[in-house]
């Protein structure tokens, strides 16, 4: 549903593809309420905004975390997520016959009170379909889209950081340097993640590094945005290819394994099983790409955060992920607070 | 659950597999409370009436729209509708070791206040096959069996076209002509739809002209029960296979595509996808059974309705389904009223 | 969710792997609160003890009425189950990257109230291993985690089978005796039910007789505990392979298909269809293994009892399935009950 710009002081009906698309004052007002949503798990006033009312859950890739964490959000708000796996929908294509995405979108509305929708890897034929299908979803549904995860952008996970780190690191985030650091393994994982992390990071004000090696690049244009998001908040971002640098003085270590910019067009030529075994191949190369302890000495005594699920001992050792600097349960729990503070601002009854 | 015919006056506890089987009284009571419900649909006084309660659904078909509606309508009344596939069910059958029916009748109405099945097309292995599991189970549960769409019929889906009807075209249709029409396409679809909204149309004292190519004859007993209802109803019924004469005067359009009386028998024979291309060869031949602009010049400046999904430029054009005479989506949303209505009314507490 | 044992006479948050794991006022205080949801289905005290929180089902093996009972539970309780199929979950294992049990026990924790698990037949490599899977949760979860059936036990159906007993047979079991006898078939059950149920019937003072053909031996360590609960509550525990005696003088008769201890290493070397196969072929040769009317004739007028779902014909005939003594859907009614209970009485809100 595309809400007016002079609209946007209230959050109701809209949508959330990424955070980007939120000014920093919005996003303040959903972490806010998201810290009182766990404050006051389920007496809070707000607690029952869904009362009866449905949210549709759109998974074309599965997922465990979010399907669970989306399914109590609506639960806990009084409400019901519907799982639902599109596989069974016949939607109409260049190449069979069925439903447009149009009618889809705007039947759907009349049943529910927002749409979320999970579509990347190998849902989709190139990088940025996914971003196509759900802004698709958006100017025809007239109830919230929002994503659980899609090729470009995650937002809920972006929020759920933000609000791990302030629990333990401080409300004020701004000048604290963050480290975005790639982490070897073999889940191939999408670059959704890591690149909302980064863009909402920089929007905050803190000083984001992002250290890969070489090969790893992100999309250009998120990069872009993110230089763009330092420069209006006063702050810094920086790509560097060498750990020592990349540790050095950080308040906070992020480590994600993610795919090469190939990955979607070896699947389109050699299929998912060969694309996988091409991209693990590639990752082996870089066996010290893992935060440890030792690295961690590097840092400002940080925080190390994960986004989950965690890749023990190939994105980071077990000493690190159980010690004490550790916050990744924290962040795992924010995404049910955050996810719950989205729906009722968008979503709730008012 | 059967209930005694003396009792027929109160709808709790009673079966709902086509509308044919309730008494035009007890139509309009659900009709009645399903705008009720539109009007105010999230505080009428029933809407709490399946507090806690849980309502299952039986689907041996996938479908999206129906499964939404349901899950939706279970929800807005306070209540729970569990997702069920019965692929994962051991029945007992000629071949394999399993449950009876009867004893998964038995035991499902001790945890349920309601029990939905789906059953057509790929399920089932020749026409009517479906309407027999609907009617055993319904004789050996103490709870209303109600049909989401099967081979014969679909209750819930006639109820909603009516729906759809008078909230445009005004709450008395009677003498008003109604054309329903096939229309080409490649979905093979059931014969459930229009045959249960043949029946509530020609019940409830529409004119209702029937058009298709040679070919395509449905149920004779539906249409004979047909003939029967507009004799009792005082109006009229007729089969014409030419579209001049169908869409002329007409005051309500619905169109849709329908598989031959083979369908069945091919599937039997040749498998699903050669029973689906021969039908679909068929189809091909009628290349002016579409509904168009120029076709709806011919009617009474009709509405066009379309029980949903619409298969777009198959079925009717853009131009009409887009229109300002179109009501294909508030026909969509009449499904979720309509439900709430007949659960409220069979299996709500009182 | 591992409690002190001191703190065992208050049940929140404890798990529920067998009924043996807790006290026998343990288990009777789960039974007394059983019957009183049974006598006060939507309206009692505790009706809503599970308002918005959320229970996970993890079904690695599918199951109907498992599903059903606890989902309805849940609803009942003014919670919602949801129903998770740990295919789609990425668990880490010595051949795989993926979540450890440790991490996702931990997040589910910051989600829900309570965890089922349901593991056996083809989930599993060998015997035992479901219940490894269990205790690992329940070691690194913060909330309860309940057998939702596994390999080895299945306490919910062993509380409904005694609830069920009381409702017909009166309260004190003390030195009933009840046959449990082996039932021929082609289903090629588990040991889950029967070995719960001989536990929580010795334990609960009953003169337990086990009857079944040589070969068809169960679990050594469950009869050695059997043995010892028998000792304990002072009553007798037996086990025969004579109809003749099992049948005679009994208060209660339980059949129940099961399978042979080499089941899991026929299907570690021959594959799941293989192993059924010849696990039918030698449960083919005891075809007087099935509870006749005749058999109950040697009984004292006992009650006919079953965990469900039956396997008519094969594990009990249609005359004593739905003759007076039969009991069976009153016992699949009883898992909604205690289900409640426990759910109520280790998580709910207090």
């Amino acid at each position: 549903m595309i809400v007016p710009v002079t609209n946007m002081t209230n959050l109701y009906g809209r949508d959330l593809i990424t955070t980007q698309d939120w000014s920093v004052a919005e996003i303040e007002k959903a972490l806010s309420l998201a810290f009182e949503f766990k404050a006051n798990r389920y007496d809070h006033p707000l607690n029952n905004c869904l009362d009866r009312r449905t949210f549709f859950m759109f998974f074309y890739n599965p997922s465990v975390r979010t399907r669970q964490s989306f399914e109590a959000a609506a639960t806990e708000l009084g409400g019901h997520a519907q799982f639902l796996e599109p596989k069974s929908m016949r939607l109409k294509s260049s190449k069979s016959a069925g439903e447009t995405v149009e009618d889809a979108a705007q039947v759907m509305s009349r049943y529910a009170v927002g749409i979320g929708i999970r579509i990347l890897e190998t849902a989709i034929d190139y990088y940025g379909q996914g971003e196509e299908l759900l802004r698709q979803y958006a100017e025809n549904a007239s109830i919230p889209i929002v994503s659980m995860a899609h090729d470009k952008f995650h937002p809920f996970q972006g929020l759920a950081d933000v609000m791990g780190y302030r629990q333990h690191a401080g409300k004020n985030l701004k000048g604290k340097k963050i480290l975005q650091v790639w982490g070897k393994g073999a889940l191939v994982r999408s670059w959704c993640s890591v690149q909302e992390s980064l863009l909402i990071n920089s929007r905050l004000g803190m000083d984001v590094t992002l250290a890969y090696p070489k090969g790893y690049d992100l999309d250009p244009e998120v990069i872009k945005m993110c230089e763009d998001n330092a420069a209006a908040s006063d702050s810094t971002f920086e790509i560097v290819h060498d750990l020592e640098e990349g540790y050095k003085g950080a308040d906070i270590v992020y480590s994600r394994n993610w795919m090469t910019a190939n990955f979607y067009d070896l699947m389109a030529k050699h299929g998912e099983a060969e694309a996988k075994k091409k991209e693990i191949e590639i990752a082996a190369k870089y066996d010290d790409w893992i935060t440890t302890k030792d690295w961690m000495k590097k840092s400002n005594n940080a925080f190390f955060t994960h986004c989950g699920p965690v890749d023990r001992n190939a994105e980071v050792t077990d000493e690190v992920c159980d010690g004490p600097r550790s916050i990744v349960y924290d962040v795992a729990e924010a995404r049910l607070h955050v996810q719950k503070a989205v729906m009722a601002l968008t979503m709730g009854k008012h």
